[in-house]
């Protein structure tokens, strides 16, 4: 086979991120996210955001890894963030990105496959600021949708605050703004 | 208002694209896809497309070009390859793209309002491959389905042909694996 080839296989296999479902609705719609058009939109959020990185960060290299980071999902499906992430999900997670990965001219996957395990880990400057923008879409569904996925899957204030601050790794400013948002939300009753 | 609020505007407002349908439908899924799923699957392609463009480019400015391409689709709705595109959609299109710059921070969207332009324009290296792989899934999507999006708006084969023929334009190889696939599709009945 072409290389070309197995490069446009991958184009065909990796389209199944877009029936993977997400846990929260787009703002105005009442169908739940898909895990490719969420990509899309942390990847152009990453961009518009990127002078609120309190690092030094590389752009170009955020935005590759989010375009890469949900991929593991098409063979071991959505978790919602609040879950506890189990080792055996990671594990599943990682084999499909190989899967995905080997489908593409030998070796030329490779590179991706570190840029993945790095946005996972989550201790690079590039990781940490795409990780606290990923976080965001999810709260404005939230905030601007009645606070439906925290409601529906039962998750606490408490919860809601400690798991993002975590945004503040990547971006103080970013989560001040979040944090400030959330707390009007507690007043409002969205977020109990 | 903070800079920083206006961002996050930005980022709930095109939200929208997740609602612009297209024409075609993902390989497997009986839906129509969405253009901001579309737009993900663009960019990773050219990621990994990239070593088969004809001339030097900056995969990064080609990577933010297709994350912006199809904005203008929220206020002015998307529009079939194969009808023949008016000045006014043009224009609605570039006036929307406008819209949703100007709830950026003053000034900052003025270099992505180039970049869109540019795309629009096609005459870069950098544009030129953006096009080419833009048009790509779509016809993955009737390769791999049946011709679904052809017959339903009875497009012909010399048609199919003539248009995408720009593929050449921006990377000659891919033509030519996508050309000998149409011919495929042809022989089979699938293309008329």
């Amino acid at each position: 086979m072409h290389a070309i080839e197995r490069v446009l296989d991958f184009i065909v296999e990796i389209e199944k991120l877009k029936s993977v479902t997400r846990k929260t609705r787009p703002v105005g719609l009442e169908r739940y996210e898909n895990s490719a058009e969420h990509s899309w939109h942390v990847c152009l959020s990453a961009l518009m955001l990127k002078d609120y990185a309190d690092d030094p960060i590389d752009i170009d290299r955020v935005i590759r890894m989010l375009l890469i980071h949900d991929l593991g999902e098409i063979d071991a499906g959505d978790k919602i963030i609040y879950a506890s992430e189990t080792a055996e999900q990671k594990s599943r997670e990682a084999a499909g990105v190989r899967r995905l990965l080997d489908l593409l001219p030998e070796g030329r996957g490779d590179e991706y496959f570190r840029l993945w395990e790095e946005f996972e880990e989550g201790a690079t400057a590039d990781a940490r600021f795409a990780r606290a923008v990923d976080r965001v879409p999810p709260l404005l569904h939230n905030l601007h949708g009645g606070g439906h996925s925290w409601r529906k899957h039962q998750v606490s204030k408490e919860r809601v605050m400690d798991l993002n601050s975590r945004i503040a790794l990547g971006s103080r400013a970013l989560w001040e703004e979040m944090e400030k948002r959330l707390r009007g939300a507690a007043e409002d009753g969205l977020l109990k």
